[in-house]
């Protein structure tokens, strides 16, 4: 067997942005901020902040702000807490039955668990920003209520209009599912989480084991994030006590149809009441019945209605400023409330925060001043949908725009591998810093275990890339947790981060998801948590102290051509399915092919998409590889003649503005708020990221013509940034002759 | 929408082997002839003959027999009994039990099923074939039991050894369950049927839908079907009553362990019983636990002894001898045993060949004769092992060998699209027969109606064919049904027709496949048995009347290509397999992506293939290529020229050869019964058909330098094969010439 090579340090003449003197002192400082965090400090500090229920609103949640901020201080920080008032629903009335059957929407206290019984303090189960509603229709189900379940509905000739849907969680983020429901003409949304999905399929359940028990639901927002994040009545503008606020009834990012989620033991029996078609194989759950389609016999009864009061969320904010370059911002951030006791979300990313910030504050204390400035956010109303981060940056969104280099952002974290996304001019910056950390359980860089799990389980092309590039690969950023403002709106340059992959969970947004759980089924030894701290408080300290920021845009020209390749294929294979589905239709074959005891509708003939214009991107990105080539080359001649330098100070805050070109202040189509041309949340897939999003979505949707002006404005940005790139090289050029 | 054509009768100037004027006269013939079968005479048939049970050395397996024997006589054949005697095992003992739990092995009767409740004539649920045996051991589950769930066992590092095995049905023929069971130490097996492969995940279960209920059980023979079928004391030879008989202890077609099949509901607290790790995703099947890999705590006992008997079997034989070639045989069969009332196995088929042969008695009636002598064959004992088939056509091997043309079989029979199997140089007959024969649904061609199938629901390879190849492909033979013995030992034209695909299942081989499910579930209107007798006695009538034997050898050599580049191909994932498994193994990982709470052994390096010399191969193909194109041109001319006549009686005799030149009498490595080189059911895989046997089973089990010589020995059976044709051209340009 072939001995694992322990993590190693990076060698200091090629650390990235610094001059081979300077890196020898970042390392050393590195090796000191990586001895601090502490596993047992986690472990105490997650059963504190997860004693009790700390949602947006209630008691613990202040609570839990001021001793954070208390922390900060502390550890010599300069802290406060900002305040936004924002609309949070909470429930009044949760109604759904069927007959004699109602459905108990309560979950069980555990005698085992300590704070599985304070009830008076949990929220109940529910979708936040659901609209009130008393509605009575048939029930189907839509499988995961995605696009594609009902074009398989529409095969089966069932249309949900005036229907209650009951959809499945997973596969989507959850706010999909009434939104296409509602664009279906559905009148109410049900959500259940079936077993397959992160139930017995997996593993034992709840409290034996890991997974969601019968009983247990889980709670989430449906505001429309694709559209707009935050507080749903400030768009663009932070939340104050006395902001310009839109009419309810004018916020565009609510819910459109009553929708509740519920778990499978209130699901059974609906779905056991299903009549019609059996549903297709992929549509099947882990109950023991035949799923079908619906609709049932008897109607089903939702009634739902909320406190619609504005309430405080409790940003807390811990500056240290920067002794050289104060006018340059790195952020680092995670959220503080739960939906209920929310250990492993986001507790377990919050401790992990704070062991970087006490850290800080340690090597602080002892004489060292970071560079640049470095600010410590502990979010509030994340999970309502960003709400403390979205008012918190479009509060200060000008100096956001103007200071800041990068937000680092994590939220829950497990045991396993290192999961990256970002803007991916940091891609060579993360992977050399996942080379230095230790992996808890292989002695192994974090770097080296996620080349192995690639290697093992990637696609095609990511076991390629695994064995022959470089540099893994990181993802694109969607959206789904606090990089969302900083990312879409601001162009800032952003990465997530956590460890996961190696354990089941079945208790996200219960009442489960506590101490107790994450002590006996997650990071139970807090290992991960301090590989968590170590990894992203060694890119803060890349960031704050390097001579040069560490961007990198070969490796953005690199994705961008992986990204336009993909485009090009999406419209290549939607050619060769209207080719195939017109040959079928011609043959006749849906009409052959039809089981008149089970009968199906033909599919629509698709329309053939024209060939597009891909010049303008191929030739932006075409600039941009000269220009990110220049930017290399200028970047090695400078670091090998040593004369990084004060000099440097301009072009720092000038590379902090390079990620912007990226954006464009009219934003994606549909949806201004959205400004980042290179990322964003799917309009129908949610958290999940789409890149060349303008012209990708449009493709998707058959907009062609919006396909071609898109790639026109993608192309136009492109060569913003390649432009900017030159710029900065001439700048680096003359640094270095200086 | 596109007209939906209308199947319509081939156009006579272009019959496959007839003169213009000759296929006037047969589809004249034809057309009477497809208008002859009823289906209310089938309802009527199938109502009789599965009104008992009636499996082997059943009173009323005796008294269907002569029931059919009486039909045909009637019906003007010459008809006999035929009668061996076969080993037939049958219950004394079933015992499996765990602590207090003790399974129930009993399927119960069904108030609206009228012939459920006939207990004291219904076979036990057992598997046929299984040794006596008292064993007691911690069971552990293997999935479906096939040797890839083995690889996945050693991942986990869990042994069978001295275990005693749980699988469920599905993924291969049952028999390969406890044969690999057994060669990984297991020493006992049982097999279930798991809800997910054909319970209620599918469809209600009986007997409010078609499928599997909880204490439905599939009984089967275990007998090594791969090794050898029929009797398994009379390998090679007729089991007549003075036959010579090997002891039992020496026969190697039994199964090595006890083996005994058992519904889900005596299956789920076994497996609830089951620890350690999660069985992977595609282990885990439909019933509402957390399926584990095992062992259980509490040991299983699992006790079988069985009646060790000759029992007899009745095939019967009817004959209508040809008037103009009268040593070339036309043989078609279906069998009559079930394993209880085996309404839709076998009698759906029984009573569609029955139809067929009353429609042939008809027309002979009428003064017509056939050209070549036909012989209808209703098989007993299909069910233990192709029994009466088998040992029918070892006693009359010599005769077979010299006279038949072909052996076409079916066996059950539902609604949905025609299913044809069989040797290649048939595909060109089969593809102009299913273009003639109207779909009852759709009233399409049934040829038109899978074309649509495949294009829609197709492999990739399967659309492509489907879209541009002038005829569709049809399947090779494995095992499973009565062709066995005809196609791989005496190396006959086999060809294996039926209608499926739109009537979901979950009765095989339980009390409940009887008249009450069929005639509520599947071709309830019996018009894909009228299908089917139209279908086959097509075939029957096109093979006995044609001035020449419609054989295509350019479709042989065409299939033969596609099986050499999957061989090939076959190899070079092999190569890739082993370059990246080594890959994993030299970056560690396996040992880096290793789960402390999980933990997985890593699989074992692969040898990297050498480069074998398929040049022989590619050789003979090039020569049959350019034989079997020099018959086509001289099967045109002859054609065009009207030429044909009882001149080609020599000839026709010569062609019923050709098959028989693609076998060797050393058969396959490790099993001489089996004589064809190109077709053979799989050694691992039962039913599943294996084609270039000899080498595509060497690369597979990496025997590479079997795998080289296997290739010198099709590829001279093909040389054979091209020699042959080319001297069947001479012959025929000869006859052209007269």
């Amino acid at each position: 067997m072939v001995p694992v090579v322990s993590a190693q340090q990076p060698v200091a003449s090629t650390l990235l942005g610094f001059s081979a003197g300077n890196a020898k002192n970042e390392l050393d400082l590195e090796k000191r901020f990586l001895a601090i965090p502490d596993p047992e400090r986690m472990r105490v500090s997650m059963q504190l902040l997860s004693a009790r229920p700390h949602h947006v609103g209630s008691p613990y949640d202040k609570q839990n702000a001021e001793w954070i901020l208390a922390q900060y201080k502390q550890w010599g920080w300069d802290a406060h807490i900002e305040t936004f008032q924002v609309l949070f629903p909470t429930p009044k009335t949760r109604v759904v039955e069927m007959g004699a059957f109602r459905a108990k929407l309560q979950e069980p206290a555990v005698a085992s668990d300590p704070t599985s019984n304070q009830r008076d303090e949990q929220l109940p189960s529910y979708n936040a920003y659901s609209p009130d509603g008393d509605v009575t229709a048939p029930l189907i189900y839509v499988n995961y209520g995605l696009a594609e379940d009902y074009e398989q509905l529409a095969r089966y000739g069932i249309s949900v209009k005036g229907a209650i849907v009951i959809a499945r969680y997973g596969h989507s983020w959850r706010g999909i599912k009434p939104k296409l429901a509602a664009e279906h003409g559905a009148i109410g949304c049900i959500i259940y989480s079936d077993p397959a999905d992160d139930g017995y399929t997996y593993d034992d359940v709840f409290p034996k084991g890991p997974m969601r028990p019968s009983e247990g639901v889980q709670r989430g927002s449906v505001l429309d994030a694709p559209l707009y994040p935050g507080d749903p009545l400030t768009p663009g503008i932070g939340a104050t006590a006395d902001a310009k606020r839109l009419k309810r009834e004018d916020a565009q990012s609510l819910a459109k149809i009553p929708v509740l989620p519920i778990s499978y033991g209130d699901a059974q029996p609906l779905l056991a009441a299903l009549q019609g078609p059996v549903a297709p194989e992929n549509w099947r759950g882990a109950l023991p019945l035949t799923y079908r389609i619906g609709p049932t016999a008897e109607k089903v009864h939702l009634e739902l209605a909320f406190n619609w009061d504005l309430k405080p969320v409790y940003d807390v904010i811990a500056t240290m400023r920067g002794s050289e370059e104060p006018d340059v911002w790195i952020l680092r951030a995670n959220h503080h409330d739960g939906w209920v006791n929310g250990a492993d979300d986001p507790i377990s990313g919050q401790v992990a925060l704070l062991e970087e910030a006490r850290a800080i504050g340690q090597l602080a204390a002892s004489g060292w001043k970071p560079k640049r400035t470095i600010i410590y956010c502990s979010w509030d109303g994340e999970e309502p949908m960003l709400l403390g981060s979205t008012e918190w940056a479009e509060q200060h969104a000008e100096e956001l725009r103007e200071h800041a280099a990068v937000y680092i952002n994590s939220d829950g974290n497990e045991r396993g591998y290192l999961s990256a996304q970002g803007s991916h001019s940091l891609e060579p910056l993360v992977n050399e810093v996942a080379r230095g950390i230790a992996d808890p359980e292989t002695k192994a860089s974090v770097w080296q275990r996620l080349q192995a799990y690639e290697l093992l389980h990637g696609t095609a092309d990511e076991r390629k890339d695994a064995a022959s590039r470089s540099d893994l690969r990181i993802g694109a950023l969607g959206s789904g947790s606090d990089f969302a403002a900083f990312l879409d709106h601001l162009g800032i340059a952003s990465l997530d981060l956590g460890y996961s992959g190696e354990d089941d969970e079945g208790v996200y947004h219960s009442i489960y998801d506590d101490f107790y759980w994450y002590t006996h089924f997650a990071d139970t030894t807090f290992v991960y948590g301090r590989a968590l701290a170590q990894t992203n408080g060694t890119l803060v300290l890349r960031m704050a102290e390097s001579d040069l920021l560490p961007y990198d845009f070969a490796a953005l020209a690199d994705t961008l051509h992986v990204y336009a390749t993909e485009v090009k294929a999406l419209l290549e294979t939607l050619r060769t399915e209207a080719k195939e589905r017109q040959a079928a239709l011609s043959l006749n074959a849906y009409v052959l092919t039809n089981d008149p005891k089970h009968p199906m509708v033909a599919p629509p003939s698709l329309e053939t998409p024209p060939f597009l214009n891909f010049a303008p991107l191929d030739n932006a990105l075409a600039s941009l590889d000269k220009a990110s080539g220049d930017y290399a080359k200028a970047r090695s001649d400078a670091s090998g003649k040593a004369l990084f330098s004060a000099s440097l100070k301009a072009l720092n805050a000038q590379l902090t503005q390079a990620e912007r070109q990226l954006t464009s202040p009219q934003g994606l189509p549909r949806r201004p708020w959205m400004e980042h041309l290179i990322y964003a949340p799917g309009w129908y897939t949610g958290y999940g990221a789409k890149t060349l999003p303008g012209i990708r979505e449009a493709i998707e949707e058959r907009r062609y013509a919006d396909a071609d002006a898109q790639i026109v404005l993608v192309a136009q940005a492109i060569e913003n940034e390649a432009r900017f790139v030159e710029l900065l090289t001439g700048e680096l050029k003359a640094v270095a002759r200086q």
